[in-house]
């Protein structure tokens, strides 16, 4: 594949030790990018990149000018408390950074002690959302997904007739993405129960969590000009793990005829590193349709595309509940799956959002949509794994969930494998539901 | 009512002769803010106050620190290049500025000559959207827009369960928020036809205009924090008109399940000026439900809100073609209505979007939603005035319209006018529509 390069080769090794254990979601070859400062302090917030348990500090290395030309001018604006200003430079100045990052990490590099300097442990680290995120659109690419919720909310017909051509998305709300670590209270909302005369008001009884990767979008396009296939990736700075919250009793009620709202703007949780769109070269895939699926319009079609649009990103979540952590018990996968199910590709979302001249601009967010793959086991949320709360699964412990009990942590994962590449990961999502408050 | 003060007094008048006339907008009972600068120089944009054709330059005013206590802080903060510092101070010491303002414009003012220092004519001015907006919902207030759309889009059933209940929302584009005097091109966009096997691509066929009103969010609440009806209000800075264009060929094919999201966000327009809620006062109606119809449910109800939550401000649209400019012939009126006619008041807008601890941040948008009234010549969008394409209207000069031709330019107007009150009036919100390009 022509855009691999020096910076994947499975050969290189860091001086960092615990870049090098064959199960780090962070070997040199990976390189994302946080916004973080040191727990408990009241540090600025800056840009850092994990290497195996460590950060870079991006602020320290370019308080000492390591690098030149491209390079620098990425680490500067890397060094801020957003990353916005590196996410508007765009993928050639992303990539002499990654370089320059590469070669500083390398065994034997030159600049070891400097970097060294630098060094702060993940373990005493606490992260900020990575960018001002503008604006965050949520779409709604897994086909399987929308094929599951849309059996419950409308039997006669799944999937509606423009699916299979229009990348769906909805716009969603900014204020409320937090970052891994996030806990929120069980939000109160308006429902109507089956049969019932008139709503209820109280705490929300079907809270589920969506597993969603984001994709956080570089330079932008000025308003009135769209984006076209052979330009959408060089808008796509990186991808992280995202979990919609949603609250599916109050979006029963209240998502016609203008879509989700109140059942999902109270939060959305983020992962807090960004793998760069860059590092994961080695794991892409041919966008494939099912056989009898219309191919993608001309707009939304390139060879490049069909070649490798697609990214084998492996993705599971986790669910503990209070009293397995009381008891000692491990979180439980509840789904396995994969982004390379998804029906529309990241370059795809990019020229379909464009196509009407709306504008993105650096930092703007887009969430896949509920991930899920083609059998019950790979679903995404907990609507489609208990089939609407019908089929309740049975925790270790002894428990049973339909929707998430106060007390429930969720945890997220992506990792990448793929023959002759070095695995790299995403990290962890974590939220944990809190009682109401009132 | 409670809430009048002296600087509503309809006695009150201007050393600023323009501010005295009686059809003006800006008398100096209105004081709406803006964010200016002087047309055609690289100036910094900053805040404004209206007072008849001229323009108080608060920056400059700002700089001789003429006020004490909560007028001075206010004053520096709007005196920036976005209005989000003022928002975020909240009444008091919005209040405070007004007054201070009022007094330094009043006849026998002792500061004529220091504020006389500050003036730009209005004519002279170039705008920016006032505030950094972070996150922009729109609502669905006008239960007669939902009947007439539904009707369309929905025969069965045009208004829905939930709308009598839930006031319905939904996130929109900050990213293309634009103000006054904007032209943008005919957004090309996916439609499936009547019959079609398969969706077309090209320039929108049925692009119309909405009617609404904006509604700027003042010092916002904590995540988790939900907003009380009898907090409501003090979030509420202020409102102007907002033109929420839409392609209807797109958005009839793409709003299933998620609602619209390309249909509408390649441009929305803004007025400039910003009426403050406290100038509002007097404007200020009974919220009243036809017979028959709920109640609100008790979170989004109050005494007060029943009392004077709703607003009666009357509102126009005007469209004027290309031809009929180089024809010379006026705008023509094609709606007449007012806002009073909304479900909803701001204040319920406000505790429904926070009862689930969504945050507000100040400078948030919400729109109303098309502010059509209970008869079809006040309908705010042209799919209800001609029924869907069916019932073309006549324009001065023999022309006939469905939808928006290029070339069209719509004009949105809003004002006030009650017993006792002096009129103002929220000034004019005017976009046009350009050939496609590509």
């Amino acid at each position: 594949m022509a855009h691999l390069n020096e910076t994947h080769a499975p050969s290189l090794r860091s001086w960092i030790d615990s870049a090098n254990a064959h199960d780090t979601d962070f070997p040199i070859q990976n390189l994302p990018f946080a916004v973080f400062r040191r727990d408990g302090t009241d540090e600025p917030f800056r840009g850092g990149v994990a290497i195996g348990d460590q950060i870079v500090d991006l602020a320290a290395l370019a308080a000492e000018r390591p690098f030149t030309g491209d390079a620098s001018v990425a680490l500067q604006a890397a060094a801020s408390d957003s990353l916005n200003g590196l996410m508007a430079l765009g993928p050639t100045a992303w990539s002499a950074l990654r370089l320059a990052l590469s070669k500083a990490l390398r065994m034997q590099s030159a600049s070891r002690g400097l970097v060294e300097a630098c060094l702060v442990p993940q373990a005493a680290a606490e992260f900020a959302v990575p960018a001002r995120i503008g604006d965050y659109t949520d779409f709604y690419t897994s086909v399987h997904h929308a094929t599951n919720i849309g059996r419950q909310f409308r039997p006669d017909q799944p999937l509606l007739p423009n699916y299979k051509w229009v990348p769906i998305g909805y716009h969603g709300r900014s204020s409320s993405i937090g970052v891994s670590g996030l806990s929120f209270p069980r939000p109160i909302g308006q429902m109507m129960r089956p049969g019932a005369p008139s709503p209820v008001v109280g705490p929300c009884e079907r809270l589920d969590y969506e597993l969603e990767l984001g994709i956080f979008i570089g330079p932008g396009n000025a308003t009135g000009r769209p984006v076209s296939m052979d330009e959408a990736e060089s808008q796509v700075f990186g991808l992280c793990l995202l979990n919609d919250w949603s609250s599916r009793d109050v979006q029963g009620w209240e998502y016609q005829p203008l879509g989700p709202f109140l059942s999902k703007n109270f939060a959305t949780t983020l992962s807090p590193w960004i793998v760069t769109f860059e590092a994961l070269a080695p794991f892409r895939v041919p966008f494939v349709r099912p056989a009898g699926d219309p191919d993608p319009l001309p707009y939304l079609d390139s060879p490049a595309n069909r070649a490798e649009g697609a990214l084998d990103i492996r993705l599971e979540v986790d669910l503990q509940s209070r009293l397995m952590r009381e008891r000692g018990l491990s979180p439980q996968c509840l789904t396995s799956t994969s982004y390379r199910h998804a029906y529309w590709t990241p370059a795809q979302l990019v020229t379909h959002h464009t196509m009407n001249g709306c504008n993105l601009r650096p930092g703007d967010l887009f969430g896949s949509g509920t991930l899920s793959g083609p059998t019950l086991q790979e679903a995404g949320a907990l609507i489609e794994l208990t089939v609407g709360g019908q089929q309740p699964l049975t925790l270790a412990g002894g428990e049973s969930r339909t929707y998430l009990v106060d007390g429930d942590s969720v945890t997220l994962r992506g990792w990448c494998e793929a023959p002759g590449a070095v695995r790299i990961g995403l990290g962890a999502c974590i939220g944990t539901v809190l009682p109401t408050t009132s």
